[in-house]
């Protein structure tokens, strides 16, 4: 039996007069933030500072990414309420060593959320991704393109006014779900949420980040089953030491016809451009 | 009495092969990444993820930053061994409440660090900062220009390797301190860490931060008495909000000769650019 959720949403942007340098006030909009205090059966686990967008499947993929929760199905409800500014999980059957799982707390660099990082890393062993030979597992250089160019296809309050990060789940460059949120890591816990809800299996998805890839990001692919993660932004070094043990692939620095693959080298079918149909760019130097 | 601190730096960078889109292998550096562990007084704190640069001065900041330790002479050493990817903190006297002070946590937009946020924010009111008439406590465009321009001329391994984060601490257009990590909350804390050590006061320095100014972002600026914050990233609501409420300034967007003012436009003395002499920016848009 599926989780009863409510839909609480809330305005996600805020107008906002500013002083520009030619000494002139103008409108600008801004993304909402919201504190959101969620307790699981009456007890307090964490306040997510988010954007509001889809609270309960945040709130949803959170318990999932955190592992509190084994299924879906043990979860009765999830009600949000914006004016206590709080979420309210129900259980069917309350949660297991619920102290012990919430003891332990890693801030990491991708935005913390107190990851119970230690078990994490002791339990990367058991996941299981679909192996390289498998064709929905893998992607082209062509497919790479088509996901890019959904991304800056698709409309966001990122384009309205900046400061979010967005996450999307692919299936090749069909685009299924699309999320943003002012923390990275509350959009793919979004995401995470939403798959669970459905029953949805990784194996044949793609996930695209704005945000750098990090241990974080690559921990919660796989612990999602999703092979292949794509990122406009760079990497860090454990992102890339643990995507490899794992057997992920990742692009980082994905913009229109550009990228770089990090790793996961046999995942990828290259339709290489040719060498001077375009000019290199200098380095890796953009920002995460 | 001031703390003993060893000097354990590592490298700040590693070597990478990668493939582009031409099919090509080639050399990239990507920023290092390491988690440190800390422990006060033989219990374990939390794990931090850092490039390394400054470990020592990081716990330093946490501990401060967290407000575990009210002076910087409580602290007897910390010793950090990356062999065991540890950092030792030796009090004087113990920790009170400890339990208490470590309890709580929040996941904030900006890297959560298990903020000790609830208090924080109750305790927002004892916060002073100088008046804004007063002259140190203010900034002229002709000032920040001469601080963006100083950004821009700084080495760094943001320009070799891209996604990390840069803090700098100023007086007026005078650099201070410049430090880089790959999460934006530990640069700032090592820097927080370093004027605690100096015993150096906040009231006439100013932030810069590569990344969006975000509500920890303020109330760490604010707790360190410092009263304005210039960005290269946009802003979110509960920055914007907390810092009206404080009375911090807030400059954004900030790049060259380009900036938003969000708020505390008393502290900035205008110098407007001519409206004809250069085009406006279309929006808001850039991410943090």
């Amino acid at each position: 039996m599926r989780p009863r959720l409510t839909e609480a949403r809330a305005p996600l942007t805020q107008e906002l007069t500013v002083l520009d340098e030619f000494g002139q006030q103008r409108q600008i909009t801004i993304p909402a933030e919201r504190a959101l205090t969620v307790f699981v059966d009456n007890r307090e686990l964490v306040t997510l500072m988010t954007l509001g967008a889809a609270p309960e499947l945040l709130v949803l993929g959170y318990l999932r990414n955190q592992r509190l929760v084994e299924s879906v199905d043990d979860i009765d409800s999830i009600t949000v309420d914006w004016d206590v500014d709080a979420a309210a999980v129900k259980t069917r059957a309350g949660i297991e060593r619920f102290d012990e799982k919430t003891a332990k707390r890693v801030v990491t660099t991708g935005c913390g959320q107190g990851t119970v990082f230690g078990d994490m890393m002791s339990e990367l062993d058991s996941l299981r991704l679909p192996p390289a030979d498998e064709p929905s597992a893998r992607l082209s250089q062509q497919r790479l393109y088509g996901l890019l160019n959904a991304m800056r296809l698709q409309e966001s309050t990122y384009k309205s006014s900046g400061s979010v990060h967005g996450c999307a789940l692919f299936r090749q460059d069909e685009l299924l779900m699309f999320v943003e949120d002012v923390g990275r890591h509350n959009a793919i816990d979004t995401i995470a949420g939403w798959m669970w809800l459905q029953g949805m299996e990784g194996g044949d998805k793609i996930f695209y980040t704005t945000g750098r890839l990090t241990s974080e990001m690559v921990i919660k692919s796989a612990q999602m089953g999703v092979p292949i993660i794509v990122s406009r932004s760079g990497i860090t070094q454990m992102g890339h030491e643990l995507a490899r043990k794992l057997g992920l692939c990742l692009f980082g620095r994905a913009t229109n016809r550009h990228f770089i693959c990090y790793c996961g080298f046999e995942r990828f079918d290259a339709q290489p451009e040719p060498v001077d149909a375009m000019p290199r760019k200098p380095s890796d130097q953009r920002m995460g």
